[in-house]
């Protein structure tokens, strides 16, 4: 279940150019993409003459109302939310990242993580360049600074041909919008229209959401640049696809298309080859909601095993759930899903769910599912065992937390405590994500990582300044 | 689609004593049940000496924090959440209703709505009583007061000898916890027991969080005591049946027991019923999540047409969405759910739903289903038409906005634009739900009320003050 | 100094009949009594139809803004700022106090202290009667609502008429506003006019800034009614005059006209009778700001040494200060005053002050100054030693607590490390204040209460809830 | 009256080092120092590792609390107030400004204004730096950056000899702090001593309230650094003084030692200069309070004419007061200021104000005056006539709104309706103050400044974002 204790994405953007309302339909855009960052949300528009910026903590909702959707003036705007990987949370890390640029104002929004970010700013730091936070996106500004080519693009090319590592990216000046994505395609960014508006996200979920037709992915090693002359694709860097194949099990939304698939249906078919590798004689087919339905749903199809809502999801739960004092607490999982008691008695279960991570969240949930009076609990796990941490945008525990990083499958299922286990295979995910082999970054299942990650991480660099 | 603008229910309760954390227990129980009213949120306890009392607007987890639930000192604690019925919602509504009585303190927390209440109140006020707020619920404190019975529970008898409609109640003193449900049964209440401590409900959800063991239903016309001197149950009232419907159809959560049922298998059965009485030849059966899912399982199980997750719900919308301004906005119910495109393309769509109420809501998710490429459109309610309003604690529009009242189904299947329309059967909801004919209150589909509705509502009594 | 944890006055209170934007003209006059009270204010506003109500904590800047003015409609208003004298202190006992009552509405705001509140409030609750607060002045309300007389001008009398202490009053319905005031008059009430509109406030600061004119006092044991037909007064009870000397020594604004006397110029009397009968040779006289100022003005210019403004106030110090951690903290009156250094080197300093309650923080300035280089530190106060607690609105500390309740003056001195140290006499006080001998209360001074005090208070009564 | 929508400090700074509470050292003073500044406040700590931060909107106490100041670690702290000039405030330009920089941190916080900041900015962008804020004080921060210079105080005296202006300031790092005063001496700084720990702040009414001993002023033109090697000065730049007489006027508190004087005798000083060049028969003088009422006692003390507090500040204005709506608004002064009616009926009254800046303040104060009776109004002034906009770091009108800029005094006089008008003229001022003539900056009375202001100001750089 990766969403609990366990993987999360860290951000969401998105670009409007060429709307009267720009900020507005970034800031629905960003509704629509809440499921990617819930920590802080921004947008920063234009009007031709200014920037105008409003950052906050929390939700999209919590964050905008209608006043200051009205001060965010012009018809281009940037977006987004934020997810960050740690507890020391605050507003100066929030992004759109703002600054005064040569005459000018120039904010951007990144999603993704640059492995030598630390590297380059000691370089950076070194050579004088000042730094207000601690995000590695501020590395890309300060390295377009130090260009000395004319435009604002090709600046951009030259401090993106010095970073390593995942980014997909929008960037706004007063005079237009630039959208990029590292040539590894790592994370998702697509393109569309709304009549004459050009809109640049994460996910078509996005566009369909403010009505904008989807027209196509940003390319990896694409950079798209939109103003007063119009909308140019330049291809700045070979492409070497390593796209991450977790979007499609499990982060991005259902109804989004990623990668030039149908998430849904992905899921879907990941649910059946599941169903074919590992079978078992059983009364029904329980999702954990939300994330395993799509699986599970092709996990019944696929075996002709009724297809049962036997966990309910407690909708209102949020962030802000304080657990109680000592005596009563270890709520854990149960504040969230609830068993649908007496249904389940005497039966023989599957639980589908996405991915394991450190396992006890899904010991709990097999245990609540006995509880309810289940005879039999197999688990169906729609993606391979999940080894190594991840270095390009999500946050992973530590390899060392990770229950499948060092144990064989028997000993995860007796630790969960279920009477069967079943992982899909790497071939399973291949075959039900299609495309061509190797499109996919599956490091966190194979180990084997497209970009080097240099080795030391010098962490004191990077808590120069605590907020409160 | 109940809760889109149509149905609400307006309360949830709770009451524990005998537990050393009882404050703790009733706002998880709160939790559990934040379905049942999202407005305010409110608990009082007691260490045997005072009322500690705490309430709030908003959402459980926004009402309480740990601070607050430390002061809410003792072992005994009654709670409330609720949905107010007007715009003009303020603290001064917010339940549990507290006042000093006979020199102690008195909380009242109250599930339902009293038909007569104006009257009652109109009376006590000719004979001096002063109300503090506007609503019915403090009309059973004042004829409590007005007693001369020796003991709060005689005199909580006699108050609710005199009132009519439905309540499902819990009462506390520094000195005990008292129970009622009116003789028909309308709302739901239920105990339960966790070790020591006595745990009264609304539903069984809220048993399940908190660990306690469900006992039974407290019965229609019952009350409960419990004290130092332990529980006892009284037959206050000749019981005479009318569960609302509604609660097995849309308001309970499907994890819960109510009416000494499952409810997500009464759904199930009603989805099943509806496939058996409004077949169609199609390739998908499709939920309007989350209410319409169990019927949708139980319709896909019945008539062999595959289950798909086919429009997907954004689990951030909450009630705080700031529609943009006028050129984009009327997004409506496009924030809440997302068709999977290309995936319905060309498909025969059956659409669940559990009712349509003003009919707008359904007509804009059969036009998604259509946009995402389906090519027909058949729309399934697994209940009748809804024609009446509600008198017994549901949040109703009137008769004139229920487009059923008036237009037969071929008018609304056209408002809505479906292919074809079938609303299940009263025969078939009966089967559904089994148990005796006669137990359940249908009125919002038969017109026929078993409590009667007094015919003038003094409504300006009821705004005397207005609280900003 | 009686404002530093000593004696606080507990309300302010407005009327207003007969404008259109009363509520506007309520919180203007609150704005002007903010020093009457800072823990809560409230305005409730009629348009003949409803009461309309707008409570909160903090100060009257903090508690209204534009909108909720907006929505306070009528020409009708009434108004309150309270200073609580317990730790537990919250909304539920903010006033105006509003209640449901034969019919119609009813708000009530109230300065004073009702002596036998306990008693009634035992009686009324023993026949049923239901409380919601735990304010003496909810007993007056249901002392109202048991009575038979068919006016609600006459119902208040039957009320007023059973209580014992002090009250000055406003009472709003849909109908009409009434005034009163107690039969000994301790605490003021004035009457004014703006056009047409009729204001009652407790002081005429409130007059003058609205621009009303100044009419007279409300006299003790009148009673005044505005309504559709004008305004009438009635002598409801035999007046026996005890005005607080209090309010002329320290609690009105000194702009004020209190009594029908000037209150700048009563203290600046008092200031002068303070120099003849406590004469002394010094180089400058300096007033502890700002209450001590009017006093100090007055003794300088009777005794022709200079005036200085030596102890300087930071009026930034809020109720909110923080005390820092151990080690620094204990800061005390050196947050609010400050002596002007250099400036009082080798001098001798005669400090004015309006009153000694603890000692603690005389002592706290005497050494300040010292600290500053005073030679001499010759003490003044411009009341006798206060020996009693006061039982009609006025939050004293116990009589325990008062340094002069059981000292002599010369220990009284040493304590504070004073020179020497003067007292005004009851006779310097008598002819200050001028008017007949005994049209005050001085039970502070003289230990002789013109009201008895019923022995036993039933606090536990008054902790019936506890709102957090 | 300065202060009412005229003149306005900006700012107020204050640095500890060596303290074990430095944090709670820093916000002490920062409480002491709050008259400079209103809008925001901040604190920056150190432990020796890290740079703490915390900034926020508002006064100090609305800010910080026990648990922020308990966050702030370490013992070395500077801090800031700021009042912002625009309408456009947010907390993106509160102080302390908080950079990244050659591998550790640097916090700045300033008072002053730089007059060729934006020429500078300029510059800085076109070689590529990035500026995060619209802040004069983070070119300063950005000359360091680019300088070569081996130290931190080395590289602050590269950066400040290219700038033109005025400056207090301090600066902290992990390893020490840094004081610096521009060589003019604009603004003032003082350095003291509480044990061990050094204090530098703008004020020495700060030294008091945290019981710090008054050692010196920090000269024009030096630079104070101090760390684990103890405190040494030095002469950077060579001093040229032009202290802010406008300080001594109005904006220091009457209890602070400024440029090496009394500024309560001063102003007194001031009072007793303008008796002699302004007599006139009168009955009072009556100050504005709070700023007028130190030269009001030395013009009475000269005179021999009585000093009255005539007028009485409500203490409870802050900056959130509401107008109400349209009829009854306009209360403007009234909120603040009343008189004491009665008592100047009939009375020559002389007010005693410390300027006159658009002239209608006074002019509302002197119709005030004459509405309580007052026979005759003469208005004194405690400093020339204001004929010049200040750029070293006051918030003042444009020259066109100056009412004395371009009008003869009768044409004042008129104006504001007074009987007669005298300001104190510059020898007068130039004797009250004392010391070396041409020692203080006087350019807003003679419109003679020291330092060159660059002609044309690009505003539009400063608002390349706005935040909100």
């Amino acid at each position: 279940m990766a969403g609990s204790g366990g993987f999360r994405e860290e951000c969401g953007i998105v670009g409007v150019w060429g709307h009267p309302e720009a900020s507005n339909l970034a800031y629905l855009a960003l509704y629509a993409l809440q499921h990617r960052g819930q920590e802080s949300a921004g947008v920063v528009s234009t009007d031709g003459s200014s920037l105008w910026v409003h950052k906050g903590m929390g939700l999209v909702s919590d964050v905008f109302d209608q006043q200051v959707l009205a001060r965010l003036r012009g018809s281009g705007a940037i977006g987004h939310v934020r997810y960050s990987t740690t507890g020391a949370t605050h507003l100066r890390n929030a992004q759109p990242f703002v600054v005064g640029h040569r005459g000018g104002g120039l904010a951007i929004a990144h999603n993704g993580n640059l492995v030598n970010a630390h590297l380059l700013r000691e370089e950076l730091e070194g050579r004088g360049s000042l730094f207000q936070s601690t995000m590695d996106t501020e590395v890309i500004v300060h390295l377009m600074a130090a260009s000395s080519r004319p435009s604002t693009r090709e600046r951009l090319v030259e401090a993106l041909s010095q970073v390593k590592g995942s980014y997909s990216l929008v960037l706004l000046t007063e005079r237009g919008l630039l959208a990029a994505r590292d040539p590894h395609g790592f994370r998702p960014l697509v393109m569309g229209r709304r009549q004459e508006a050009v809109v640049i996200a994460s996910e078509t979920c996005a566009l369909d959401l403010i009505e904008a037709e989807f027209l196509r992915e940003v390319e990896p090693g694409e950079i798209l640049e939109v103003d007063s002359r119009g909308l140019r694709g330049y291809k700045a860097f070979r492409a070497e696809k390593h796209q991450c194949v977790f979007e499609l099990i499990y982060f991005a939304r259902p109804d989004s298309q990623v990668f030039s698939r149908n998430v849904y249906q992905v899921r879907k078919a990941m649910g059946r080859a599941l169903a074919r590798e590992h079978a078992v004689d059983a009364d029904m087919v329980v999702p954990i909601p939300d994330s395993g339905v799509p699986a599970a749903i092709g996990y019944s199809q696929e075996s002709g095993i009724p297809f049962e809502l036997g966990l309910v999801r407690n909708h209102y739960v949020g962030r802000t759930f304080i657990e109680p004092r000592e005596q009563i607490r270890h709520f854990g999982v149960k504040v969230k899903l609830n068993p649908v008691r007496g249904f389940m008695e005497g039966k023989r279960v599957i639980l589908v769910d996405d991915s394991i991570v450190r396992g006890t969240t899904s010991r709990k949930l097999v245990n609540l599912v006995r509880q309810a009076g289940a005879s039999q609990v197999h688990v169906r796990i729609s993606s391979p065992p999940t080894i190594g941490s991840c270095y390009y945008g999500i946050d992973t525990p530590t390899r060392e937390e990770l229950i499948a990083s060092c144990r064989p499958v028997e000993e995860v299922r007796d630790f969960i405590g279920a009477d069967s286990l079943g992982y899909l295979s790497l071939e399973g995910i291949r075959e039900a994500v299609g495309g061509k082999a190797g499109e996919f970054c599956m490091a966190c299942f194979t180990d084997d990582y497209p970009v080097e990650v240099p080795l030391e991480k010098p962490v004191h660099q990077l808590s120069l300044f605590q907020e409160m």
